[in-house]
């Protein structure tokens, strides 16, 4: 068993019997959603919503029930990855470019667990590209705006078309490299015109569960 | 000539040769958009862009070069209608459904000229509903999020379906009455994941000209 996945299914120790259950994407995800499916074969009760087309399909291979989200209510639990945690337990998410609806499920889950390895541990969030998700409709503006605020963006590819998400819109990749004040960057990318949301999830995170090099896991509990 | 008619061609007294100009939509800037192109056929040159199809079409009718959004880089003047105008220069739009489009243009030239019949201008922002574009994607619970928030969202409707934007979202028109903080509830707003952008155009308005019922015309310019 790899660390991900020791990691992994430490997460789903935490989902009990009745909780509905956010799904996240990934290959850490993955995991936790196997271990899910096992214990839903063993008998424990929940429901669920996935956050990506391919976390779906896996979850309903294992008999996982999911339900539509405008029938389910609040989560109790969403487990995800990140391609970045710093130390106050904020995130870089999205590389997957499903920013937007993670940012969603998250947002309606009461604890947000994330999964990673330790090599996703930052002091500093940015070496990681932050994606924002741009509407399509005078894009360049967005993106010479993006320029101004110093965020260095590059247009997500897809071959030689430009990346589009499940929404339908751009992902600007920005290439920061250090974010000195990620709470404040959050709130100024969403205030731009043009900008649908971007990946920094600023206090979701609850619990951080990394599986480190060396075999140990650290499992972090936000205090706040 | 009607009071609407006045006041928008005292706006479009303000677009000089050379500039790029930001067209709106809605009857008032039919008419700002009709005497542009007066005066185009008079020699003035401008480049355009449009915040629809209808002024797009019509702007070309009057022989208003129209340039590619990708191509005309940041506008000098837009001049566009309001669903509201509070004594801050703040404003409702969007009543028609192309908020995020109009806001963008806004956001994209140096001066917003707002035209707007004297019904328009009330001490506190509110009556007019808000419009809030949500993507579709677990929209409902978005909607709870406004609830919760006090907004009294109602889904906007065209016939039976929900109606959808330009850019493929739903709307969301927040019956408040008053709005006592409207730059707060603007950050609010757009910090929701599942929120696109909203009809609160904050410290956008530069010039603002009423067309009032007594006939005068009210020409007021933001200090700041």
């Amino acid at each position: 068993m790899n660390l991900k996945q020791i990691a992994a299914e430490r997460a789903a120790e935490y989902i009990q019997d009745g909780m509905k259950v956010g799904l996240g994407t990934g290959s850490t995800a993955y995991y936790a959603i196997c271990k899910l499916g096992e214990r839903v074969r063993d008998g424990l009760q929940i429901q669920a919503v996935a956050t990506s087309e391919a976390s779906d399909k896996l979850a309903r291979e294992w008999g996982i029930p999911i339900i539509p989200f405008d029938q389910i209510g609040r989560l109790d639990i969403t487990i995800d990855g990140a391609d970045e945690v710093d130390p106050n337990f904020n995130l870089i998410k999205g590389g997957g470019g499903a920013l937007l609806r993670e940012k969603i499920v998250a947002a309606n889950s009461d604890q947000l667990i994330i999964v990673a390895d330790g090599s996703k541990a930052v002091d500093k969030l940015g070496r990681f590209p932050l994606p924002v998700e741009v509407v399509p409709f005078a894009s360049e503006w967005t993106f010479k705006a993006l320029e101004s605020m110093g965020c260095f963006p590059e247009w997500r590819m897809n071959g030689d078309e430009r990346y589009l998400t499940d929404n339908g819109n751009l992902i600007a990749d920005c290439r920061m490299e250090a974010i000195e004040q990620a709470p404040e960057l959050n709130i100024k990318l969403n205030m731009l015109p043009g900008v649908v949301d971007n990946g920094l999830f600023i206090n979701m995170a609850n619990i951080v569960i990394l599986a480190k090099e060396d075999g140990s896991i650290d499992e972090l509990h936000r205090s706040n």
